[in-house]
Parts: structure tokens; C-alpha cells; sequence
């Protein structure tokens, strides 16, 4: 089944509220078999919406609207829809009773606007809506469907969950979309797009690449008339790709970095400090995003001077034998973190996040130091990007190169 | 001028990215004298790309387009506009010499796929994408446009702001449009709203609220035959608008608060160092954010124990008689900056980052404490929000304290 999603209402243009009904829609869909082609958002205009619903109906199954069922003369989604079919609005009368009770109950007294919230078309059946007082439209015709819903998504929610949703179920069931995110890093776009290029072209299941600030996402989605072969072509994809980019992938669906670094480290019963200089906390602020990271955290030093370094353990003959960017720098400030700190794992950043070259070496020149109870180990990296996508790419590497040594030490 | 935008992803249809660009892109256009009718949101579909490109060309002045630009072979922004167009794509070399230099630069292979984000067609201009190595594309043919930007936000902002908004802004505007946007912290949207309620009805020039990570924004917009007469309404409400918000205005425009902070501390020749607990090392991290910050900031720590807060020169009676989180703790904790990196300033943070609640303090209390030649001081805050939310609320309010403090300084 194949879906189009229309989002109206004016403030949407205007850029006052941001649309949020379509991509909690759009979610949901996938699990229900349908196929979801186009969102479109629209104000509170007759002919634009008439116009759109036409294409839609011309092209899709099913036509879901949220918003425009309101009292007020610019809410025109019921008068669009009727116009598609060409039906009249009629007061519907348990509907209006139905309204009628819902403002005596208040002790407030209908606006006679609100009537037009009582109408249906003889193709619609109202959707009921104990959260407000417009009842949603289910329209049937000719095998298609329209679905108007309101636009406040508290209402819009619970019509969706309680009413819509457990019907679709039922005739957008000509299959089932599993879907999977592996989450990457260390490869550019381009790379892993190169890598997995010969199962690009598959149809069932397809693969997306997709740019994250924390690396290259996959996301594998296959489809099947039940669950259980569903799950079977996305495991036998998901090998493959596995297979392909190895030790790149880090995580998989809502996995941070940052958490799995806090969970193998509380598994180990390890703490951490961390000293930074060209990422100038962030790597502590990632490590901290982490409810909870006080278990395990002692602290941070962004070291941004040689001095602070210094006085933070390093070995001032490091320096400058190496220079503060470089390898063994990198080392010796996270055994310094052990040593000062007396956690069982330093992670240091050293590098240059520009935009100007430092010690000689360019923006995105990154060294990593890692020291654990079984040794210490240096990693190097050169990140593309301005001065904040540096930072935000050298914590990131170290994060991922944390979680790898974590994941190897017995 | 009428514009369309189109929101290009797989990812927004699967409903696993929200579309904030067109919410942006949509509250910024009025101010350009530009009227939205509609937004799509598409999947890096070439066919369904190129019939709504098609549409939307034969009803509107301007096409905004975000997303598709990548290298990746399911990107295909540049073939349905070349498509729309009937015109060819071809390597431009300029473009392909900068994008080689762009991973010369950063010591990285060009996967091949990348070529494709070289490519112009004889109607288009590159647009400039420093963040990214996809540049937009400007595209100008029969006096209607077509405007394709990168999907990441943070390229699309800065594309949108720095080099499409000031081209539109010639276009779009019948007269004059001028603008200014005046920055606030300390206050809420609602707030705010109240403070100038008797200005928001005025229709030239406008007034916007907006809500931003540091603070509540106003952009006031004045619309004349000439720019002179312009630029004299926007004074005149900028005037009243700074009466009534008064110390809550920090800064305007480009403005930030960590540039504001520096050009203050590179005035005064003073040296900065950071003591946080709570913010986690994000106030660092927004400090070194700005290029050149090893010129006053030395360094911070991020003192996430009582240890390791005592071990940076705080005095373990003021942590035990007042707790960690308290005025004195934080007043301390600058002192301890000044005295431990030989500074000329210290600024600290400490407080409950959440989600539980600590030494009985909910989530959302935060201490920050200021110390300079001239003497120390701290203040209180309780700032809303998740455990994120409240780290850079806190770091915020931190930047915040210490402008108003070095300005403050003879």
C-alpha cells in the first residue's frame, strides 16, 4: 500500500511550529506494510489543498491529513476532502449530540461554529476524539482511503494509536518492513558507499547511507509477508555487511558511543579521567552526556597549554622531544590521567583543530592516548571539517577507540 | 515572490530524521519578503524529485531544496534539477580542484564517488559549503531560481545565512528590508512575548521571538522604499526594545557569547581558566570554540568528585560545611582557578545536571562563580530542561555572568 501524508496549516509556512505529526506518522508506518512516498505541508487553503489531495489520490492508496478540523472558517480540510469526491457536508446527527454533551458537560455554551465539526460526507465515518472536539474523518472509496486526523498531537496521537493504526493494521498488511541502523566510523560516505557498493542496487532489503556527527549510518530495511522472513532477509544483509566494513562498525539502532563506553567500563567495574587539549572538553562533555557517569568519571583536564600539561603529569622531556602534538604526548597524558587522577583508564586528545596550522602540522591532525591496567596505546587521525567538526570528530575517534580497547581487554 | 521548498530524504519518509530545515528555512523567508506555499518532503527518489521540481517550477518564483547532495550514488538532488532543466551535468575543474585540495589538506584519498559534488550545470552556480564538500547549487533560469543546499544543518544554516538569505534578500524585496537580531538570556519565550507585547502587534517594522540553545532571540524587521529610511525605523524600535529587555540584551546579529567574552578578555589582556562540575566540560568546549582562544584560555578542569575539586585547590572545609553545590563551593572553585593556573580569571560551574536530584538540589540548580583581580562573586540559577539541556544552560549562563562581569571591570 502506498501513502501520502498531508500536514496542513498556515503556521507551518510561516515556520511558527514545526511539524511534528508526519515524521511521528512516517515512524509508525513502515511496521504497518505501507509505504509511505511524499509529506506534504500545506496552510489552511481550499484550492491548494484540493489540488494536492487530487495528485495524491491519483497516486496512493491511502491519504493521511492532520490538522485543518477546526471550528474556525480558515479550517478547510473537510471542505477540501469533499470537494475531491465531490460529496456534500451534511450535520451528522449523533455526531451533534455528541458535540452538544461534550460542551454541557463543560458548562460551556456551543459556538455555533463548531457545528461544522459535527458534518461527514456519506463516504466518511467519524473517528472518535475524547481528547477535543473534532472527530477525525474515515473516508473509503473506490478501494483508496482518506484519514483525516487533528492536528494537536496529543489528539492526533491517541486517534492514531486507539483508532487509525489498529485499523490500517488490517488492509496495509500486504507485508512487514523490518529495518536495522549499523552505525559506523572512521570511514567517509563516499568510502562506505564504495564498500557495500555491490548491495546498493538491492531492492528487498535496501540500504541507505546516511552522514551522522558521531560517523556513517546503514540502514537496512527488507520486506516480507511475515515477520520471521522479514528478519531472515535483513539478518542475511546484515551479515554481509558486517562482513564488509568489520571493525568500522561500532553500534547498531539507538547505540552512542559514549553508552557503550559506559556500559564496558561499569561491566569492568573501571574508572576514568580524561585530559584534552584540541577538543577542549568536549570529550568530557560526551562521556558526561550519560546519566549516571559520575559512577564511573573522576574528571577531566583540558590541558590547553604545554604548562597545564605539565603541571596535569606530563613529562615536560615528551614535549619537547615530540611536541605537544604528536604520539607519545598523546600517551604520556593518558598515563598521566591514571597516575594524577588514580582511575584505571586515562583517554587523551592532542591535536590541531585550527584554523591555523600548529606545531607545523594541519586542522585536523588528531592523536589519541589511551592507558589501561594492561598498558597504554597511541592512535592517530586526521579529521576533515572547520574548527567545531574537528572537536567534535576527535572526540568522537577517541570514543571509538576507547569502546575497541575496552571491548579487547580480558 | 512565491517559493516552494522541497526537503529531500529517504530518512524523513522512513520517519528517522525530523525535517528541521524546512521549519528554519520557513520562519526566516517572511523577512525576505517571500511568501512559502508549500513544503515537500521527499526520498532520494530521481523520477518523483523531478515531477514535483516540475510543479513546483511552473507555480513558483523560487525552489529551496535541502538534502541529496552527498556523494553517494542514492543521491540525486543534481540529476532531477538537471533533469527539470534538460540540461547536462558536467566536472567542473575549479570544483574538482577545490574538493582534491579539501582532502589533500586533511591527508585523506577522494573516493571517486565524491566527483559527482564537482558537477555544475551551465544554469547553476556553486554555491560555497566551507562544513562540507558538497557545495549548493544557485540555480537562475527564464527569472525563476532553483536553490539546492546540503541536507546537514549545520552546512545548510551557515550556506543559508552567509551566501543564500543576503542574495534572496536582493530579490525578494520590493523596497528595502533591513534587520536586526537582538539576543537575550535569562528570560523565557514567554517571557519575552510579555516584555514587548505591546510592540508584537506592529506590522512595520516586525518583530520575531525565536528560541535558540543560548537564549531568546528578537529579529526586528524594517521594510522601506530606501534603505536609509529602513535603517531609521529599526533604530527607533531597537530602541524600545532594548528599554524594555535592558540587561538581558547580550549581544546582537553574529554575536556569541564565548566571542563576546574573548574580545573582552583580549581588551583587558587577561588570562581565563574554567573549574566545572555539572556542565561536564562543556563550558571549555564552547570557549575553545572560537579560533584563537589559546591566545587567553589556559586551560579547565572538569572536577566531577569532591577529590578531585579538593586536588584542584579547593578548600575541603567550604565543600563539607556548604556542600559541592552551593555559592560558596562555586566561589571557591574560581578562587581556585586563579590561584592553581596562575590566571587572571576564573569561572566555575557546579550543580545537578539530572536527572536525580544531589545533596537534595533538584535537577536544574546551578552555582557559578566569577573570580578576577578585582574580587569573587557567584550566582544562582535554576534552569529547566533534560540532563543535556541543563549542561548547556549552565554553561550559558556561565558565559553569560562572565561578559557581564568583564564588562563591568574598570
Amino acid at each position: 500500500m502506498k501513502a501520502e501524508i498531508v500536514s496542513i496549516g498556515t503556521e507551518i509556512l510561516l515556520g511558527q511550529i514545526t511539524d511534528l505529526n508526519a515524521p511521528y506518522i512516517a515512524s509508525l508506518l513502515p511496521s504497518l506494510g505501507i509505504d509511505l512516498y511524499r509529506i506534504h505541508q500545506l496552510g489552511d487553503n481550499k484550492a491548494r489543498l484540493a489540488d494536492t489531495f487530487r495528485q495524491a489520490w491519483s497516486r496512493a492508496d491511502i491519504i493521511l491529513t492532520t490538522g485543518g478540523l477546526g471550528p474556525t472558517q480558515d479550517d478547510v480540510t473537510r471542505e477540501a476532502i469533499s470537494e475531491l469526491l465531490g460529496e456534500e457536508m451534511k450535520v451528522d446527527p449523533e455526531l451533534e449530540k455528541h458535540l452538544r454533551e461534550f460542551f454541557n458537560d463543560r458548562n460551556y455554551p456551543m459556538p455555533l461554529s463548531n457545528l461544522k465539526q459535527a458534518t461527514l460526507i456519506p463516504s466518511a465515518q467519524p473517528i472518535n476524539n475524547p481528547r477535543g472536539t473534532a472527530p477525525g474523518w474515515w473516508v473509503e472509496k473506490d478501494g483508496r482511503y482518506v484519514i483525516a486526523m487533528p492536528g494537536p498531537p496529543v489528539e492526533m496521537q491517541r486517534m492514531w494509536n486507539k483508532e487509525v493504526s489498529p485499523r490500517l493494521r488490517k488492509i496495509g498488511a500486504t507485508g512487514v518492513l523490518v529495518s536495522r541502523t549499523l552505525k559506523t566510523f572512521g570511514i567517509s560516505e563516499g568510502g562506505v558507499d564504495e564498500m557495500v557498493a555491490s548491495l546498493l542496487s538491492s531492492t528487498n532489503p535496501t540500504i541507505g547511507v546516511y552522514a551522522k556527527h558521531d560517523g556513517i549510518q546503514l540502514r537496512i530495511t527488507a520486506k516480507a509477508e511475515d515477520e520471521a522472513r522479514a528478519t531472515d532477509l535483513l539478518a542475511e544483509m546484515e551479515k554481509k555487511v558486517r562482513e564488509m566494513l568489520g571493525n568500522s562498525i561500532w553500534g547498531d539502532e539507538e547505540d552512542t558511543l559514549e553508552g557503550n563506553v559506559a556500559r564496558l567500563l561499569l561491566l569492568k567495574g573501571y574508572s576514568l579521567a580524561t585530559m584534552e587539549s584540541c577538543s577542549g572538553g568536549l570529550l568530557a562533555n560526551s562521556i558526561t552526556d550519560v546519566p549516571g557517569s559520575s559512577e564511573y568519571f573522576k574528571g577531566g583536564t583540558v590541558s590547553y597549554t604545554n604548562e597545564m600539561k605539565i603541571a596535569s603529569g606530563v613529562d615536560p622531556d615528551i614535549i619537547s622531544r615530540h611536541g605537544a602534538i604528536s604520539a607519545e604526548t598523546a600517551e604520556a597524558m593518558a598515563q598521566a590521567c591514571r597516575q594524577r587522577q588514580g582511575v584505571d583508564v586515562g583517554v587523551s586528545i592532542t591535536g590541531v583543530a585550527g584554523p591555523d596550522k600548529s606545531e607545523g602540522k594541519p586542522p585536523g591532525t588528531v592523536y589519541i592516548g589511551i592507558a589501561t591496567p594492561e598498558g597504554s596505546e597511541s592512535f592517530y587521525r586526521t579529521v576533515p571539517g572547520n574548527r567545531q567538526i574537528i572537536k567534535q570528530r576527535a572526540a568522537t575517534a577517541a570514543l571509538y577507540e576507547l569502546q575497541r580497547t575496552l571491548q579487547n581487554l580480558d
